[in-house]
């Protein structure tokens, strides 16, 4: 997604846990991105988990852009098993992974955006939250759910300040990833083994292939990027619009853009 | 709702946080009503915040009672105000208290269901995960949209082992209590003084008159009890029946009904 928006004329920043280090590899891609295709795309530094991080981060990206026009809610982690297998420890970790971060990253960014009166917000959901979900993802989809109900709640305390919000809500994706295998495991693995030897015998595996079924062969998780990209750019046009300078075509000021869990792009497709 | 499934002829334990200090005065209106009326309504000391205090009512009632048969999540918390002037901890806080807690229960409460090859999870869950949600509940929302999720993995996950699921879903209950009294307010009250002298100003007290204006006037919680009560009997009848005793009236053999956060009663009315 990063790439796409940065190509389509906006200063990007795509956030990551590790730039030197865990994610070095993606912060590269991005550099060599930006360089190939001359357009501004810089890997950012910012710890979804950590305030500390994410308010050096945000400080940084004001200072030396100026301004955040959009934030892209995009981190995320998942989890495969029995709902009972898991440990409340690792509901809370999910939570605070799929749906803290957020409220991390907006406390960070919201001042700045209602001090300017203009902002938009897009969170990326997930499909679960409108239904139609798969066993054995429980931790996951909790977590889901509730980032999407707080995104309903943002978008209403935040229309008066001039701030926009838009929910993506992706189908699933299983190419060019395997996101059973990053997938989290319940850590109790006693409680699972009894679901497996039990009436769930072989459910697991039934659940995973029943899942990659309902995946279209032609489904692109790049179309996810897009649809980000068009509703940023739709946006700008509007604001340009209110400007007295009305258009269709590319913005004509870029927007800066503060992607988070940009790195989450292809390890964790299930949205 | 302890007191109404104990009038319907089933053994049932109420829980609560504290019997001899905080909830006393609860546990001894259990005690007085199960003296009065000779019903089998005991208060029990269950803290849902702790895997070790959940662990040891549930061993309690299983010795005492032989069995659980039906387990009722009733244990909630809700707050007020804006979505960004509270704290990560306080999201992370509400989803111990309502979501982190229903887990604590069951991963006590279904080895020895699904060893008994039948039970009854009832959740009461909210209206909001229905949509129509009020702004300024977005920690509240987010945990309950989260429960809901994870009662309906378990309904598919637990349905091989014979335990049936029961969602109910009430909607808003303001007589009798203030709950946006007894709500918890942002962490941050510099932020929240933001909304209310900008853009936002009047907004909570609007959306409180709006809220307590759609509550009919004659709205009674004790509904909801009724659904529970007729939920947990009707499954017996069913099991009955399925042993070759059919039967439409109460159960010939009364079921031990475990109510967690059963003081939650009056404390927590927005469900």
């Amino acid at each position: 997604m990063p790439e796409a928006l940065a190509t389509a004329g906006h200063k990007v920043y795509g956030s990551m846990g590790q730039t030197k280090s865990r994610d070095a590899a993606v912060a590269e891609q991005m550099a060599a991105f930006s360089h190939e295709h001359r357009v501004e795309l810089s890997a950012l530094e910012l710890d979804v988990q950590s305030q500390d991080s994410v308010d050096a981060a945000v400080a940084q990206v004001l200072a030396e852009a100026g301004r955040i026009d959009v934030l892209i809610h995009n981190a995320g982690h998942t989890v495969f098993g029995p709902a009972e297998a898991f440990k409340p420890e690792q509901y809370a970790e999910l939570y605070d992974v799929n749906v803290l971060s957020t409220q991390r990253v907006n406390r960070a960014v919201l001042p700045h955006m209602r001090h300017q009166r203009q902002g938009l917000l897009v969170w990326i959901s997930s499909s679960s939250s409108a239904g139609g979900t798969p066993p054995y993802l429980a931790p996951y989809f909790a977590a889901k759910a509730a980032m999407d109900s707080i995104a309903v709640q943002y978008a209403r305390e935040l229309s008066r300040w001039g701030i926009e919000t838009s929910i993506i809500v992706p189908g699933a994706f299983t190419s060019g990833t395997n996101h059973f295998a990053h997938s989290g495991r319940p850590a109790d693995a006693g409680r699972a083994a009894e679901y497996e030897e039990g009436p769930y015998q072989g459910f697991a595996e039934q659940v995973q292939k029943a899942f990659a079924a309902i995946v279209p062969p032609d489904a692109d998780a790049g179309l996810v990027a897009d649809a980000g990209r068009d509703r940023g750019s739709s946006q700008l046009r509007e604001r340009q619009a209110l400007g007295g300078q009305p258009g269709r075509g590319r913005a004509t000021r870029p927007a800066c853009k503060l992607a988070s869990g940009a790195s989450d792009r292809n390890g964790s497709a299930l949205r």
